[in-house]
């Protein structure tokens, strides 16, 4: 024991909590963390090694009363009810003034219940999302904090510390009120989600539609990495894509099973989406594909019966070219699938009232989180610009970059169409930049469809009101 | 006053619980309706003539009074607060074995706990979706109860009585356990969503990419109707066509402003099929481009900023024979919608031990509602041949059907796609095709990357287990 009065708190000590104190320690904050279960608690202090402010705890009193104050508290621990048995355990030990910080993957309705039912007692609650994984955590994360302005006073000496850095930029600033930090990172996860469904389209149309091999396909997403496409889920697919098994001798890839899994965060941002009436389609499409993917014996047995022959020859192609077709068809895509998401945060800002700077977003996410990409220091730029831009696509040099690639995408669907190679969020990224360049949409047929069965009433393009016909 | 024992009971009469009631009546069962507004009360009798045995009450306890006991209620009161507003107010004045129907939109979670709640009580609570319209209730809707299997005996002859027919035979039966009722009719509405949908991008394509006139495409639905696609919604898109604005003299449709409305159960369809894990992409799509459609000034901004150019031509191909390729490509979306729809209530009445009889469900769809098409009879046959297909497209029928079309569709979305022509649902029902049939899906990509940033570990296609590699 000593009587050093730490900088900062974190509770639960899994890898993702070890790691943020290793990284605050190395950036010569105090640091003291608490995990019920002892090795843990032990664990943090081997690891972190001698002459580091690094101790672990399993008391939470000695915990609360080792931290400087006002207190500020990180919880990593699973969202949902964990977080709220921790609170309940933390407030009778708390003080007014204090900040707790949830970094987990909390919904962000639960985060404004819990900054409500903090505020009542003179506490701050912070959601933060963030983003990185283990080695970000370790090295330098994407955070995403949302809750009191004046408050994160207090948090921003380590959180700038800590975080990742682009161009001596550090990837964290405070984004806005209540759940705005959860809000931001959510659709961070399904932009997340979209990209990576859009690098799975990609690689099957090459490989079954094209044929390309294993190592024509690595070095491809290789390649990419050193172009526009530069981003880190690109690059960690060209280093995927060069793992062997070490049983089979085979890409590794090729063993792995086609059934995906998914966490909650992409099916939340579609379904706020539907709730905010804002369309993310090719988020929803990435967040369908994973679920279609769980039918397999359905897949095995429909594939049988509706056989595709149109696979059985390659795409009648220029390789090279049809990759540079390509190239630009994933980069059209991708910018449609920001230009979404970040649409979603416009929406939802006004709705929940959290004051989101989307600049300040697009430069929190150019390092250290998983949608880390070349691509946002021009959509950075595009907000910077103009921070009330309704939609990324009217930005002149973002939508001047999709004009010039638009003849790519649609060639690379309509290969894709002919080959029967499903391309669902590549082709929900096109309709999303062909619908929003539609002056006038048919669906006036559906108002007075609407209006046919239902007496639901129509507007009229000349005048104002609400009217009614009888149709038939 | 009189005393007779009234055999159903109305409350709520809008023009929906008005027509119903007069439904009932023209099939000689005595109907008491209840609304506290008189004037509404009174307007039912007077519309149902003399002869007829239709009251209507604005008193709660003479209502009761007057029904035969075990006493059946149904309540067309708008969803949420009202309903149960209408049931804590009914409650004292029943008695263990009533049976109360909600014949509104209700979400079905709100059905569950309405059922549970009741069932305390010894009354048992129907949710009961209700297609068709103003007309359909008067002369015949689709009706989807759920609820307790027993006491659906005493509303059997009623509503058989009062229901659409299609070939003798009525367009209601008893459909499984709890809110099954009104998770069918959500699901009915999503696939409503769907085709309407459907409707309006095939005008688009039809309009603004092959070039037809008013006329023509007046014609071309109306012609339709008379084919496979003969289905309620073609039908008055036909008559919608026709219709001529009173002030411009113009179509009425081209006057009408294409901000689309909706009122929640396609949306429904949709998140919940995200929290099933169950894709439906062409009513995620429908969904959406009413969203897409409000943002009426951006899109407006955005049509001068990304000029469509490749709307100036029209698509070159003879008229006739695309509107034949149209023709096919339209069944086959369509079909792909209600397989989508289909497989929903199925993992559904898995996951909701509603103990649904897809059979069942497609022989009340073929009349009455809203997606009464000719093409439900094809469907009921493959459910029949198999009640537990696990989805329409392992159907060898249906299947073949689609695999006939598949070029057209195919030949139709590369049209579009070269146009500009935005057209989501037609490619989402192409993708959930394409998708299906595929044994391998390119998520193992997927995996691999979330193993990659997240240690979210896979499965091997050759051994069971969860397996984790240093990527790097």
């Amino acid at each position: 024991m000593n009587d050093l009065q730490y900088e900062f708190g974190m509770i639960g000590l899994g890898v993702m909590g070890r790691n943020l104190m290793l990284n605050i320690a190395d950036h010569n904050f105090s640091v003291i963390g608490l995990d019920l279960d002892p090795v843990k608690a032990a664990a943090v202090e081997t690891e972190a090694g001698t002459g580091q402010s690094v101790r672990g705890t399993t008391s939470a009193e000695a915990f609360v009363q080792a931290l400087r104050k006002p207190r500020a508290i990180m919880l990593l621990v699973p969202a949902g009810k964990p977080v709220d048995a921790v609170i309940a355990s933390l407030l009778p030990l708390l003080e007014p003034g204090d900040i707790v910080i949830d970094g987990g993957n909390s919904y962000f309705p639960d985060t404004e219940r819990r900054v409500a039912m903090l505020e009542e007692n003179g506490i701050h609650f912070f959601g933060m999302g963030i983003s990185g994984g283990e080695k970000g955590a370790r090295f330098g994360p994407s955070m995403m904090p949302g809750g009191n302005r004046e408050a994160y006073e207090r948090l921003r000496p380590v959180f700038e510390a800590i975080a990742a850095k682009v161009n001596g930029e550090p990837c964290v600033t405070y984004l806005g009120n209540g759940s705005a930090g959860n809000y931001v990172k959510m659709v961070h996860n399904g932009i997340e989600y979209g990209v990576m469904e859009l690098i799975a389209e990609t690689y099957d149309l090459l490989k079954r539609g094209v044929g390309l091999s294993d190592e024509e396909l690595q070095a491809v997403f290789q390649d990419w990495n050193q172009t526009e496409l530069q981003s880190f889920l690109i690059e960690i697919t060209g280093d995927i894509l060069k793992k062997k098994d070490d049983i089979t001798g085979q890409p590794l890839v090729n063993v792995i099973s086609d059934v995906a899994r998914s966490k909650g965060t992409g099916k939340w941002t579609s379904q706020n989406a539907m709730d905010l009436q804002v369309p993310v389609p090719s988020i929803d499409m990435a967040v369908l594909m994973r679920d279609m993917s769980k039918f397999k014996e359905e897949r095995v047995e429909a594939a049988k019966q509706l056989s595709n022959n149109a696979l059985q020859t390659n795409i009648d192609s220029d390789r090279q070219a049809f990759i540079g077709q390509m190239r630009n068809a994933f980069y059209f895509a991708m910018i449609s699938t920001y230009a979404q998401g970040l649409a979603q945060l416009k929406v939802a800002s006004e709705e929940y009232k959290y004051g989101l700077q989307l600049q300040d977003v697009a430069k929190i996410w150019r390092g250290g989180c998983i949608i880390r990409a070349a691509c946002l220091t021009d959509i950075r730029a595009a907000y910077e610009k103009n921070p009330s831009l309704p939609n990324l696509l009217l930005d002149s040099k973002v939508g001047g970059d999709l004009l010039v690639r638009q003849d790519d995408i649609r060639s690379v669907l309509k290969a894709a169409i002919d080959k029967g190679i499903p391309m669902p969020a590549f082709m929900a990224s096109l309709s999303y930049f062909d619908a929003y360049r539609s002056e006038t949409l048919p669906t006036n047929i559906i108002q007075a469809q609407r209006d046919y069965f239902g007496a639901h009433t129509y507007e009229r393009r000349d005048k104002p009101g609400f009217f009614h016909t009888e149709w038939d």
